[in-house]
């Protein structure tokens, strides 16, 4: 792609830097390289200037500027995303929401939260958790929330408590125009016209700039227990998956590690875990309820085969259990140290979720290439991490290779080539395999309606 | 709004008529009346003729020929809806869905079942119960599925499993150009482009024709139980409520009917329940959850002065208390006979609701009017049913603005003039004062890229 002319950038600089002063400005190379930077293996580029708005009003006329100048707004968050989202590919200005950290509204009574669209997750649950409540959408990373709501993000608790598009509220959103839209109202539910919410929920900063949002909160549980389970297979594994979905049991996570992925964790985590394919659970509730799901599960394991239902014995040992899952990638990567780690991101109607990951196994182990897997498994949804030498272009191209096939493995069985990271210019040439062309006509439309200068993320998800 | 020419529509006539032979285009006054109204106050308006599809194929050749001949075209469902959503404005083409009343493909591994349009819920409910699974969304009504997803409708049921929003996984979708759409994998979870899916959901036949849906199902409760409990004031069994979601109770349903309401039941069902603020409970789970949730509900119930807490003995008193409940709209009316009545849709954050409710009862009084009220509480979602004489304008005068002002007070308490009736051309209105200019002016560049000679149900939503 072209980049936006210098006089342009130069103007526009200036202009920003009147509004913003010369501290929220920022152009040094240190700056530019790392707003232009994910943690993915895509190609990065860096934007011309990065500006750190306060609030909303400010952020208008960020964008008012940018469009007057005809220059690209790139939002960034806190730069963890995985298909090359922040990378600037035109230049332009990259809107580190950051100095946007306020929470600015609490109900406990209501369930829902406002807060400014650079509050990370972890800075949200630091003030929740005090009040008893929980913002349950968990990703791993440390992501802001608008970042989160940009790429559609889900995690770990999504099986029960949902991803991004079943707990936001109502966004605050600066449009192409430099105007600020509210949503939606604040009610539980509403049928007031088009659902802007979910357009933005999952739009990567194509069709608008998200500023602030009303977030869906969830009672902390009285107890919470986690056990790992080891099967002889994959499928036995997903069958009993399965089948503790069909019971209804409200489990709260439910995690599939393969047997690389839980030799990775051992070494990294000093655990003495089974290697083979396992599950990790957690079961949220009353005491009673807890027990009560965690029998029930185990029941259902044993009829699969699961071998050594190992509890959690407090809640150190269930931190550590998750903590052991939450840095699955780490521990994936330190089998190869000097590695850049690929991730893939299929996801599939759970009954071919055994078939789809079956296949991948053997594909992978024909490629030749190493790659732990984690699953969501109660979604269906699946990462490899591979484990590539960045130095390597041959072996990138047997990794990019692989994951096209996963691709295409994953829509042929129904599926999805991202479950949950989002297109970014990483995943844009799979859309039209997936989803036809007159939806991608019809994502196009609404892209030109509502930022017809195209200077909202240009090149990402409809290049 | 002026109504489409007469060549243009005496020639599309013929034209649907070779595609569908004479049997599936109706053009008697019957058949134009019927499909013109709903079950709403609002004036109906006739379409010029309605015409039945039998798949996606031939509602694509509908929309291509009215599309060529630039006549309107007007979804229709059941009939059920209560903002005029039918009412063919500019007249045109009614596009009855009903002959598209087949269940496509139903996983139970998956839980998920893919319809046409056209299949109402009981029908879908008739398919489902066997395979012990079910469909969470109960409207009250016997909708289509396609009517349900058109108005964003949700029920009684949405406190726990949630509005059409977060039950629907992907839809097959006619454009204005004719080009068939799917609007997303059957993937538990995507983060494939643009929302297409939620865009449709709530756009009531204004930026496309739903024709397929594939839903997310539920596993059927082991066990059910339901309980009545009486309150001194509307406070008290809002506040129970509110206590009832903070602690995480997954409760079923929980549904408030006022005195009024309570009284109106008791004549029509013949049931001896003390006249008073009253909540249906519903609880679902194992027989032990089952029974801890309601002892604990029992014991909130109490702390907030909830009188006597009676139960269903038995599975023919929890159909009885609940059929009670779905035919609380026919008690109302009976409370009057030959009375219309006009529903609200009120909705506002939960910690608003007593006093939103309270201040609205108030209002009732000094308007003369009669109006029993029930609530989707747990949702902060409550309507009136205002029973006004059809023959008297004065009177409907006062119900219009009495309406008014209660759209006012829940905007004004953060809420949202619909909860889940939709807009439809009754309450297009009042989007401008709940979401503002900008709001407004994004969702009109949305219809007019995606239905740029405004074909599509003319006059809803955004006149």
């Amino acid at each position: 792609m072209l980049r936006v002319e210098e006089d342009a950038v130069t103007a526009v600089i200036a202009e920003l830097t009147e509004l913003l002063g010369e501290d929220r400005v920022l152009t040094g190379n240190d700056d530019l390289r790392l707003h232009g930077t994910d943690e993915s293996w895509h190609p990065p580029a860096t934007p011309d200037a990065v500006v750190l708005p306060h609030d909303t009003d400010e952020a208008a006329r960020i964008v008012r500027a940018c469009r007057d100048h005809k220059v690209p707004i790139v939002p960034f968050g806190a730069g963890t995303s995985l298909e090359g989202h922040v990378a600037a590919l035109r230049g332009g200005i990259s809107v580190d929401m950051r100095a946007m950290d306020e929470i600015l509204r609490l109900s406990v009574p209501d369930m829902d939260v406002t807060v400014q669209a650079g509050v990370t997750r972890r800075q949200l649950d630091d003030k929740l958790r005090p009040e008893g409540v929980f913002f349950s959408v968990d990703p791993g990373a440390d992501a802001t929330i608008g970042g989160m709501i940009a790429t559609g993000a889900s995690g770990t608790t999504s099986v029960r408590y949902g991803t991004m598009r079943e707990n936001v509220l109502s966004l605050t959103v600066v449009t192409a125009g430099g105007e600020v839209v509210k949503t939606r109202s604040r009610a539980r539910k509403s049928s007031a016209g088009y659902d802007l919410t979910h357009l933005m929920i999952g739009s990567e900063g194509t069709l608008g700039l998200i500023t602030e949002a009303t977030l869906k909160l969830q009672p902390t549980p009285e107890a919470m227990t986690a056990a790992a389970c080891a099967f002889a297979t994959l499928e036995s594994a997903v069958d009993c998956v399965i089948e503790v979905l069909a019971n209804g049991i409200p489990i709260a996570r439910i995690e599939l590690l393969d047997d690389v992925q839980i030799d990775a964790v051992n070494r990294h985590a000093e655990l003495d875990l089974t290697v083979a394919p396992t599950l990790f659970l957690e079961f949220h509730g009353t005491p009673a309820e807890v027990e009560a799901q965690a029998d029930d599960v185990r029941e259902i394991a044993a009829g699969h085969g699961g071998k050594g239902f190992q509890w959690a014995a407090d809640e150190s040992e269930r931190r550590g259990l998750w903590r052991a899952r939450h840095h699955a990638y780490d521990a994936a990567r330190a089998l190869r140290p000097g590695a850049q780690g690929f991730t893939t991101d299929a996801c599939v109607p759970i009954s071919s979720l055994a078939e789809c990951i079956s296949d991948t196994k053997r594909d992978l182990d024909e490629s030749g290439l190493i790659a732990p897997i984690v699953g969501h498994v109660g979604d269906g949804n699946f990462h490899l991490a591979i484990l590539v030498d960045p130095d390597d272009p041959e072996e990138l191209r047997r990794a990019v290779e692989l994951n096209e096939r996963l691709v295409r493995r994953a829509i042929g069985l129904g599926g999805t080539c991202t479950g949950e990271h989002g297109v970014g210019y990483g995943k844009a040439g799979f859309l039209e395999l997936e989803l036809g062309a007159p939806a991608l006509d019809m994502m196009r439309a609404i892209k030109r309606a509502l930022d017809p200068e195209n200077l909202f993320n240009p090149g990402k998800i409809l290049p």
